[in-house]
């Protein structure tokens, strides 16, 4: 076995995806209503969420089925290769294996189309004509036109306004795929016209955008939201990675002792870890390990608490590790993991050390992903860097203790489209941030009483 | 055989590349120096080009053997995937089938590496420390700057003035994999340092750059010289292509009636269409189709005659089809179908009829891309789209005529790097330029006598 590239058939991409909810060692929070602080009912979701997906939201079912016209359109690209890092390997001089699975094959550069597919396929066949959604950096909004362009649904992405101007590439991705793109805060939403009213100059924020699609989605008979990470359908979507990873690490005849992704708001990390949960439940010696920026330290520096999933107060209450919904993160170049929470999966698992997480900081990151380039090739996307990050330092601690270690990691996305990131790293314009915790206890005064 | 992606193992990467110089219907005429206009020597071109890649340049063997270190390092993303368009196609309605080789899927996202790699090495193992390219779009300069730093060797890439500020990802990508990039026209050079005395504001040119990297490799000993395209051993290097397809069709039990390749300097055409010139000289019945941009019709409008490589008629003077090296193509998104000249092994082939030429407007490419990222999901490199324009209107030929057709084309990059030119077709800043035929006999007046 010495491939570089370990490849399945199409034949092999799952055919189901994995739900860790019947894994869990305690039983999930509900999710609250923001408003009345009481359970959210489907009924609550059903103006916002097709049923398939809050079915899946919802579900404790082990194996929830891959509709044939999901898989069609992940033959476009997945399975998705697994890489043996052995440039890396000898670069860094390790007894260590490494490998890592590679998303950024995806038409979008990413993995967010394994869940923006199957999104816009349960909401064809509900019969939504639009969806209305909001991003960041733009690695969701281009994942979710595409997959609106692929089932004929029509598309409006709410892009906060500073990366409007400084991610044109996405937004033409976006654009090119037939969507709609507004630089948010906009002139269409209450929202978004309150904002402009008391600052007409505002460079938005991730939780105005997702204010205005929401709103957008809600005053909409056709219309309805969708959101790229933390929720459970999300993660379970995401699972293709992991599940075709461990398969491919099969035929490879090895096992992981460690496996890594960075978290932002948790559904690329979900996706490479949930499935070795599984194995994990079932009584195998796995670490699991969430990287995250040291700027946006939410499971390592936060609180396990209930809390908004928005800035605005208008998103549902979940028990989740949390900055605190009023959380500002500094402007880091991963944009994609600059969210105050984390997924409610990964929270629990991580609550009860099922899960480990790590804080690294960006310089270390692009020193990481700059080795990377050099010797794999592969431009790394910056959230990226995070679990390359991480996966040298165990490759670099298997060295010092002169041992072998199995290590997998998801490389979720290229960065292509983010060069701009490593220019100013190499112009050395970036420079580490650590999180004051005074400033979290700060933010922590504000999670909502609940009576949960 | 349904698969969407028709995949190889590493093991059936190809162990030779093939040299069409064995097929061809005369014998290639001599490159001329383009002081004397006398055939060059080996001894002429060695300051620029090491042992290995001279010999492969006046080969006539019909296979040549890759390295091995070669091989280990196309392991990174060959064999590249051949898809079966079948959402293109019924989008289309066709009754024909839609393959493409798709080469975007290498870390520099276009088929350039394939030729890059290997230039490294022979360079590597002649002891050269640094090579001196030009680039004009990037595609080729962050290429060779991949390949320089897998190998250990410098690089310092003249790039386009104008192209240095406006495709600053390209650049940054360059820097990212170690290379020393300078716009050109620079003050390192004497051909640089002549240009701005005359224009300081020069924006540049092809021309200029390839005259100030041959400069700097023919004035420094440890220093050779890199071209991305035009030579016959760049052409030999991109056969792994079009030796891959042929196989992953065999899978596929298919056989092309038609082969299309985007034309500019001819290197991406000649790696998927010469192993089909072969199939072609033993007697199989295929069309081989190069397309190139009406703004620079050089297969199409050009003449077949000696010409200089370069504007600053300091490159060898070839046999091959030219506009005229003093030609000024407008400034297309294609950046890398803008050469005056064309490969000679290409050109010959052309004006024998074994392959055939046409030429197609900006317009309608991208008109063509956009279909394929709305249906397949890649979006396509500007010069790609080229191809796809031509197998389009192959699929829809079929369809007007009721009958099957079999069409490979060469999907030779991905445009997560060009962006810009899809937001300029959509805002309606682009048009279609016809090269004035009294233009070009302007420019041929300016052809070099010569003795032949």
């Amino acid at each position: 076995m010495d491939e570089t590239k370990i490849l399945l058939p199409e034949s092999q991409i799952p055919t189901h995806w994995y739900n860790v909810v019947s894994d869990l060692p305690a039983p999930p929070s509900p999710v609250l209503h923001p408003g009345t602080k009481k359970p959210v009912t489907p009924q609550d979701m059903l103006p916002l969420f097709p049923p398939g997906l809050l079915e899946q939201e919802m579900s404790a079912e082990r194996w929830i089925k891959i509709p044939d016209e999901v898989r069609e359109i992940y033959r476009l690209w997945r399975p998705s290769p697994l890489y043996r890092a052995r440039r890396l390997e000898r670069a860094l001089g390790t007894p260590a294996k490494i490998y890592y699975k590679y998303e950024g094959v995806s038409p979008a550069g990413s993995h967010k189309p394994n869940t923006a597919v199957p999104q816009a396929y349960y909401n064809k066949i509900a019969g939504t004509r639009r969806i209305a959604t909001e991003t960041g950096a733009g690695q969701w909004g281009s994942s979710i036109a595409l997959a609106c362009k692929m089932f004929g649904l029509e598309c409006t992405v709410y892009m906060v306004r500073v990366s409007f101007g400084q991610k044109p590439y996405r937004k033409s991705m976006m654009q090119l795929w037939g969507a709609k793109v507004l630089a948010s805060p906009s002139d269409q939403t209450n929202a978004g016209r309150s904002i402009l009213a008391r600052d007409p100059a505002s460079q938005g924020s991730l939780g105005i955008a997702i204010s205005e699609a929401v709103e957008d989605a809600a005053t909409h008979e056709d219309t309805r939201y969708a959101l790229g990470s933390v929720l459970n359908h999300v993660c379970l979507h995401q699972t293709v990675i992991g599940l075709e990873a461990r398969e491919q690490l099969k035929i490879a005849g090895d096992y992981p002792d460690v496996v890594i992704g960075c978290h932002g708001g948790g559904s690329n990390f979900a996706g490479i870890a949930f499935p070795f949960v599984a194995d994990k439940a079932a009584g195998k010696a796995v670490r699991i390990m969430a990287v995250e920026p040291t700027s946006c330290p939410t499971l390592t520096k936060g609180v396990y608490a209930f809390d908004y999933g928005d800035t605005a107060q208008m998103a549902p209450i979940a028990k989740m590790y949390t900055l605190g919904h009023d959380f500002m993160p500094p402007g880091i170049h991963a944009g994609g993991l600059r969210y105050h929470g984390a997924a409610p999966l990964v929270s629990l698992l991580a609550h009860h050390k099922v899960i480990e997480a790590k804080a690294v900081g960006q310089l270390a990151c692009f020193e990481a992903a700059v080795q990377f380039a050099g010797t794999e090739g592969i431009i790394p996307a910056p959230e990226s860097s995070h679990a390359i990050r991480a996966a040298v330092d165990e490759a670099l601690q298997a060295k010092a203790e002169g041992k072998p270690r199995t290590i997998l990691f998801n490389l979720s996305g290229h960065g292509h489209v983010d060069m701009a990131a490593y220019d100013d790293y190499f112009a050395g314009r970036l420079e580490d941030f650590e999180y004051p915790a005074a400033k979290v206890q700060e933010s922590l005064k504000h999670l909502p009483q609940v009576a949960l």
